[in-house]
């Protein structure tokens, strides 16, 4: 008989998020209004378009496994050395490396219950044991009692997702500065920055690279590349030597490296999808006023509307799907109550606003 | 301190293959004959850039996580059930993943030494242990020991590539049908048949789907997607069911579903790649012969050259690139005393001529 190793034997059946095409197969729709994976709705950057159509030809060479040049323009982006660089295949990508890397098998690793699925996909992969504190009720990460339980379980690797997903809530870099002072000499800060993009960079971490953080960012969000699969670490050389003994060397697309790097040089494209984004998050906050509903403060490309009850927040999502408008909900307590829709163009937001009312007109709080 | 898992902690640095990007700075030149990596030569099928190019804006959104669209058609290619296809970001994705799953730590794996270098990072980087069995000196990967060895040591896997990398021998399909029939009832078998696209099908196994076996197969090679990153795994509900639980459920770019899907469609482009790289290999044969040197009989892109010792074989790579033509060479014996190149265009191929006929007037026997 042939079987897995135990350690994967022993995993359960995976329940990865369903993806909108097969949502449209089992709905029998030709489209969707897709909002419910932040995507952004304003795409990549036209020169970065261009770029990469001039470049589809030499799609037969693999991609440069180092990403010199890819780095070399982070590194300017970030004044700091192509050493502090990794590029990779997107965040899951390279959370999967560090959790490999740095939780393993026996390992411990500490995150907020509920934020990104991924994360705990990952140490549970990999054997390790994921300890978790619950958000506060206002939809922030409850740093106090992240520090508590670091203190307690003296975790390998603690993430956080700052501004965070599934919430879209902000901490204050003094509060990120306080959880990493506050942390055990063993443990590691897995700092997932996937939202970045879209806060004043005064507010984000100023912090120099040291070992007790790897810093992740992606190019999925802002610059419209999710399908692309392309994303870096901001490391010390010394987690980068531990990463480069693990990763998949030449797992990098070339057609996503060029369009990264044309992406970087567009600033005004990124800055204008920032702008347009901050505009259709302060409309979904009209929207919910308007009917009475709260929601979370975000510095993402979404918000969390809350339904009042997790029952009535996951028929309303269904209910939405039914009506051709695609989203998704966090699934654990206490932003289970919430609906997070991302933020689409115009027309996008019209159809939510549109279907959302007419959800919500049909199922009683 | 901070410090990986022990288990990460004990691997040796990383030493990869060194990309072309790499090898142009360290040289000082703007450009290389690549003739080092088996990438095609023939670009991808117009039909598929034409399909990538119209899909770029849509960049934004992830690919469809369960590649339904691209499994159908794989799945009418191979007479199967898409059940049986699992898309994958490339062959070393899946490898990793199969590794993982049915080596893992404490396991074992058997392969020919000095074959496909990134399944021994794999074995290594998970944590197992690889045996390995020498090729017999006329470059073809000995069945009859492999037998051996695997009734010997009872390892959990056994790699085989077929077309094999870097000697470019086809076993016939009896004899991977002798090696699968005398594998311990424990042993998986991962044929890797990244070159099988360059190989008449009735040269290739016929066996239906069973669990002793998976197979994997890329668009890296004659379609031409080297840097696209994706391939595929044909293999039974069983095996996929165990890789979903360990793979990255978003780790396909959405560029490259797109264009694989259009590639499968335009037979007539690959077809006469195929034709293309037959031709090449052709001229590399005659080339040779008329230097008085061997070749092993290759059905794959490239074809490795017998320098006499490995001695020889490194000075010609290194003088060839000094003249500007990048290729590979085995490290290993007995495959050691080979160079490998690589088909190419009609003028990459006369480039190396011109160069290879130039380093050997200067590289003693």
């Amino acid at each position: 008989m042939i079987r897995p190793h135990p350690a994967v034997e022993a995993l359960p059946p995976a329940t990865p998020f369903i993806g909108p095409e097969r949502l449209m197969r089992e709905t029998g729709r030709s489209e969707l209004v897709r909002l419910g994976a932040n995507e952004s709705a304003f795409g990549p950057s036209p020169f970065a378009i261009a770029a990469m159509e001039r470049e589809l030809p030499r799609l037969s060479w693999y991609g440069d496994p180092d990403s010199l040049d890819l780095r070399d323009a982070l590194a300017s982006k970030h004044a700091c050395d192509a050493g502090s660089i990794l590029v990779v295949a997107g965040i899951d990508d390279v959370m999967g490396l560090i959790v490999r890397a740095y939780v393993g098998a026996g390992g411990l690793a500490l995150a907020a219950r509920g934020t990104y699925p991924t994360f705990a996909y990952h140490v549970h992969g990999y054997g390790g044991t994921l300890e978790t504190v619950d958000y506060r009720d206002d939809g922030f990460v409850d740093v106090d009692a992240m520090i508590a339980a670091a203190r307690r379980l003296d975790p390998h690797l603690v993430y956080l997702a700052n501004p965070d997903n599934p919430s879209g809530t902000l901490l204050p870099a003094s509060e990120v500065e306080r959880l990493i002072d506050a942390l055990p000499a063993r443990t590691l800060l897995l700092l997932d920055e996937a939202y970045a993009d879209f806060v004043s960079d005064d507010r984000l971490l100023a912090r120099p690279l040291d070992d007790r953080v790897i810093r992740t960012r992606t190019f999925s969000k802002a610059y419209g590349f999710a399908g692309a699969r392309i994303g870096y670490a901001l490391l010390t050389r010394a987690h980068h030597d531990v990463l480069q003994k693990v990763r998949l060397q030449y797992g990098v697309n070339r057609n996503a490296q060029i369009g990264a790097l044309a992406a970087l040089a567009d600033t005004a494209f990124v800055t204008g999808v920032i702008a347009q984004t901050q505009a259709g998050r302060e409309e979904y906050v009209a929207l919910a006023t308007s009917l009475g509903l709260r929601t979370l403060p975000s510095h993402t490309n979404f918000v969390c509307i809350d339904c009042g009850t997790g029952e009535r927040a996951t028929r309303v999502m269904h209910e939405l799907l039914q009506r051709g408008v695609w989203i998704r909900k966090p699934g654990a307590r206490p932003l289970d109550r919430f609906v997070r829709v991302s933020v689409g163009t115009a027309p996008m937001r019209a159809a939510f606003t549109d279907a959302f009312r007419a959800v919500l007109a049909v199922v009683p709080a």
